[in-house]
């Protein structure tokens, strides 16, 4: 097998969730050992979101969000209201190279778990703490997830039909955002670590990481108070740019330059759009309705595998609107190596691969997700911790019973 | 000045437009000289986008979209399509710790200067391809863009108005899921160099940023054929768990817990809302409609501000529906340290800072977003060029004129 970028990398994971679950399942897909620390009985609430109770009686128990996103980590249950609890769990973090965690701010601190205690006893360790609205100003303790911010952020502000009241993202867009600044910032410090033996404490947030999606509307507005509003599937950059309605679905046409408009008219219908009043880009921009107008009645007789057709043959930028068994199905996902497919509770899953490749040290499978504290005992032993020591610690509620796939009761 | 943890890391930057410029702007704030590849003449297509022609006389001749993906990096302009520039192009990498381009795939093989001819002088470079769809696979050679990726991944298909057609997210989703993702795997591969000394190849692409955004959905089909529709500011997992009208705008309310439900009921209006019917998450989720209609009776006679003060009391999650002007100059942006100002050709430019802080390492600004070609003499001169050798190449047409903010005529 080949190496990880991050072999011999150890994170201890506080996170729950989305956000922070998706930025160590890339830890692990490096190569980096995750230790999930969950609460006794429940557990990461992601496990049962969204589920309905027939899909939780079929998936050994757990939603499809839990299965995105906590592959390559192993569980280990602590109830870190009980002072026994916080005390593995310092001993863990003293042993980590990396700490992860998404408690309101003030939470670690109270349990002895904060930065400062960290670094007190592993000065090397990269803590990386996320939050809803960052560690410091008036809203740094209001709570918060990927909706609020697409709203507090004015994501939603300028997402939606022309006109209209705006939409959420479909996608929970500012938590995945989150993930990939989360890691890159504990990438940069592993990396500075490695240059000069210091550790460091990383900050972000959701507030962070929309306001990183919206920088470019920012600066518009902080330019001349352009306040942009939703425009369905276009944009203000380029006309056209946006969806167009096919016989059968629905395609993006994107002609934006002068030339290659000049080719999608004559490649669909010349005498309609090959106007001079659309030759040019400003005059585009300037007469967006006219345009799509003139567009779309071209298109709307033509099927997409046509219009896919005739627009690609003269290197016009077009793509299918999918839906997501399409998207998901499309065979160009697997022929990038895009898919990673694993088993879970005697169910075979398939799950989205890393977000970028490797030559050296390619993201990798090893471990499929984790039933709720299945490493409990396996991680103590790992730490020092002897079987008497850990009954103790079960006795008192510190830790929950060890459960693993194996020993369910099958459900089917 | 405190260091920056990619200090002393080069990295020469051939990519245009959006995805490629906010990953190596964000490489530039944690230290690294950024090294901007440009063609002469017209430079990164992104310098004009979307920006009006007053905007474009006002502002030093550039656009928002530039001037919040382009600062820490200097810019030398390079025609690749002349030998003499591929010959500079290709003695810059083979210097450079990291090389990051996003022409499509084939075309920096055509110049000489794919992985394979960089590595054969600096086996230690780490280089990232950025492409649409992958380097392999049928689609490997169509083009696209960030709104042809939101439709073909599914992403569309699930945001907009309930039954209706589905629109774009309103910001640049999958470019910035993009950067980021670009930022992980290059900092991961310096780690690994760090370690042992070996260069890599990265390769993500705007369909593996797009499959990363939609993975949870894309697990979801895999496992029983869910396929997820648009739900306006409303998502599947919890219900209250979206917009709800008040006198003066919209709030995003988040109630999913029952607990929190019924603090939210009680803080808001027990008579119509503490009812049995609604007391369970399953309850709530399958009697969504009445749910929502009731609790929007109630909050659209009070106004946002009311709304916040009642359910911030109770720890119910609840966010105003920000403009794009509210959100940027909303004070707690400021507070956590997440806007960056500087100057750029006489006028004053806000943008959002990195997308996370680092205590040891803390991402900085220290230069200006650079006119076009600005700093071609200078790199050159850097690399070993003499006058006369610059000069040669400048009649070539091997690079541009010199311009800085300096030497144009004010347009003031």
């Amino acid at each position: 097998m080949m190496a990880g970028a991050l072999d011999g990398i150890r994170v201890v994971d506080f996170s729950r969730v989305f956000a922070g679950p998706a930025a160590t399942q890339l830890l692990g897909d490096l190569g980096a050992e995750i230790i999930k620390i969950e609460e006794p009985g429940t557990g990461d609430s992601a496990r049962v979101f969204g589920a309905t109770e027939a899909a939780l009686q079929r998936f050994g128990g757990v939603s499809a969000s839990y299965l995105a996103l906590n592959r390559n980590k192993r569980s280990i249950t602590l109830d870190l209201h009980i002072e026994e609890a916080r005390a593995v769990a310092l001993r863990l973090a003293a042993q980590a190279d990396v700490v992860v965690h998404n408690f309101r701010p003030g939470v670690m601190q109270r349990w002895g778990l904060s930065y400062d205690a960290v670094r007190a006893l592993n000065p090397r360790c990269v803590y990386c703490e996320f939050s809803a609205y960052g560690q410091t100003g008036a809203m740094a303790r209001v709570g918060a997830n990927d909706v609020a911010l697409q709203a507090h952020s004015g994501l939603i502000s300028i997402t939606g039909e022309e006109g209209g009241e705006g939409v959420r993202s479909g996608t929970s867009v500012v938590d995945l955002q989150g993930a990939l600044a989360m890691d890159s910032g504990i990438l940069a410090a592993l990396f500075h670590r490695e240059r000069t033996g210091e550790g460091q404490y990383i900050e972000t947030s959701l507030l962070r990481a929309s306001a990183h999606l919206m920088g470019n509307f920012y600066t518009e507005y902080w330019l001349d108070g352009t306040i942009r509003e939703p425009m369905g599937t276009a944009n203000h950059l380029n006309v056209p740019n946006q969806a167009f309605p096919a016989s059968d679905g629905r395609v993006i046409i994107i002609a934006s330059g002068d030339k290659m408009w000049r080719r999608c008219a004559h490649a669909l219908d010349a005498a309609q759009l090959d106007r001079p009043e659309f030759a040019k880009l400003l005059d585009r921009r300037r007469r967006r309705a006219e345009v799509v107008e003139a567009l779309s009645a071209v298109t709307s007789s033509m099927t997409c595998a046509e219009l896919l057709q005739r627009l690609s043959a003269v290197e016009v930028t077009i793509a299918k609107v999918h839906s997501v068994g399409e998207a998901a199905d499309h065979p160009q996902l697997a022929a990038i190596n895009g898919v990673v497919d694993f088993r879970f509770d005697g169910h075979a899953i398939r799950s989205v691969a890393a977000p970028f490749d490797m030559s050296a040290t390619p993201p990798r499978m090893y471990r499929e997700p984790p039933m709720l504290g299945a490493h409990t005992d396996e991680v103590l032993r790992q730490f020092g911790y002897d079987c008497e020591q850990i009954a103790a610690l079960r006795r008192v509620g510190a830790i929950g019973p060890t459960a693993t796939a194996s020993e369910r009761t099958p459900s089917a």
